[in-house]
């Protein structure tokens, strides 16, 4: 994919932000994006592939937001981070003279969208890569529920360190040291309180703290809270709030 | 190796290919170096290093092609590659004032391959790295035999996915989806028609296709087809191809 | 923290060294840092994060040698890169305005040492970062003591090959082939000759050497030391010099 791009447009800087995304993990992948984009300059052109219907009928697009553009497969990966920017249109990739003169049936990324994203470096526009859509899949990423001082959420994802991350975002909190977190998840019950960093704790202790990414994380300090608590993605946890 | 490319190359696009090579195995470095190049720009000069023989009396050569330069070890990692353009000449790297000052008896990607290749990059020609030679390795890949409408090849690599990539290029298959492929490998008796995607089948079903390298692929669609059958690369595998 | 350092410093050329440093392990981080960084050009930019206290007291750093700057966390990582270079100045990294407007708690990499580093390669000097600093955190590495011709040493790191790296240098040892090392490492007696290269040896033989980074390593040829040995970092490690 990086020789496709720097073949059709041989100034483009190319960065690499992870390829750590489990297989076929769509979800993980848009998490991981939705954090990453906002950092990237103006301009820049995200490329994702996730990509478990290559070949099928599923789309290729281009999202051109108010921030730059967002290449890939139209299943749900890139939607997450453009709608954390304004999205302006949304193309189909059907053009086949932006694309490698032979198609792959399971190499999109080097076939389709790497050449898409290299000529929209170049300054190609949206439509001249096909028709504009308005319905492009959005990622279904659970919902929290809320009653009273209960949250109801799930996990996200667990990163690299085991660190539980949840889709409960920072709004949904009292930011207060003073409050008591009960924490519930796979029958595990924790008694936290937010802490601003994992070196608050002792090595080894549990503490919920509010990611880098802005969601409610538990983690242990220098640990594994994702091995210690048997926890896994898309796993329920709930959260109560109690001051003290 | 960076480092030293850009001390001696500042304007040198470096670009990772992949560092995921299993330890020793050329073969598998040769045929991802042999997928990747054809992308790359013209003058593109390839770095390549599985170095089993590091230190011993293995040469160290560059290999000119018409699309541009390999670097590496003469152990037939360059030339699964280098074969698929057309070879110019190739020169052993001798010359020790295109070398770093002090060259350590295990890290020649350090101290020989990466300057030699920022030297390319510069200009420097073939000829003032050492002598031409005529006898580089070559690679002994496992060839496929054929008789009649059966065809016996080799495991050339599973991949990370689990796919089981093989020796058997698309040119000794009939694409038709009306041929029935009787695959055999460990023992493992398949029923596979040829498809174009993955997701043609259902997950966790098996398929063969033709791999975005060119050469037949056996697969589960999002599944690890090497664990189910307990694929290993050079396995032998055996396909007849049988009109319905 | 690539997006972040882009954006500040759009004509920044940035390289990764590695990503595979075990978590927290400081030790490992310093050690690959001082052997990567003599070979990066004059006036780098050396960013490293390996960051168990992040959010907590630990302070952010940045070192000015004669070769270039050293960005991170103030617990032992850069210093023992700097300290093969000339110290010049360490500076604290205290002025929000050359950090993002939001500081996570758990993320300085992104928010604070990406920053600096964009600005450090804009020309921003050490001073404008934070005050001067006299007492940054040495790396407290394992000493090696030496009785007669008995040194005593620790494993510094397993590499990903298995190899053995010692804190033992090239300095301590008889570089002579016709020096017997007997050498204890967690009660495997070996005796062995100083090689120059690891296919000095037959496949899976066991071989001392002076690895590329300037320390006594145990290897095996195509083989992994470590796991036939079971040696672990810090483990001690005896090393007795006979001339034959």
């Amino acid at each position: 994919m990086k020789g496709v791009i720097l073949t059709i447009a041989p100034s483009a800087s190319i960065v690499d932000v992870t390829h750590e995304i489990e297989k076929f993990n769509i979800k993980m992948g848009a998490f991981i994006l939705a954090s990453a984009a906002p950092y990237f300059p103006k301009g820049t052109v995200h490329l994702a592939v996730i990509d478990p219907g290559v070949g099928t009928e599923r789309r290729g697009i281009v999202i051109e937001t108010n921030q730059g553009y967002f290449v890939g497969p139209d299943n749900g990966l890139l939607m997450l981070a453009a709608e954390t920017q304004k999205i302006i249109r949304i193309h189909q990739l059907t053009n086949p003279k932006l694309m490698l003169p032979k198609i792959s049936g399971t190499f999109h990324g080097r076939d389709v969208f790497a050449p898409a994203a290299a000529y929209l470096q170049r300054g190609v526009k949206p439509e001249e890569f096909g028709l504009e859509i308005k319905d492009a899949v959005k990622p279904e990423f659970a919902q929290v529920q809320q009653s009273g001082n209960c949250i109801i959420g799930r996990v996200l994802m667990v990163d690299s360190f085991g660190n539980i991350i949840t889709n409960i975002s920072s709004e949904k909190l009292t930011k207060s040291a003073k409050t008591l977190l009960l924490v519930n998840i796979n029958n595990h019950e924790l008694k936290l309180t937010l802490k601003r960093a994992y070196g608050e704790v002792k090595p080894a202790e549990a503490l919920a703290l509010i990611g880098s990414h802005g969601f409610l994380e538990i983690a242990l300090n220098q640990g594994n809270a994702a091995e210690k608590y048997q926890a896994k993605m898309d796993m329920k946890i709930t959260v109560s709030q109690n001051s003290r």
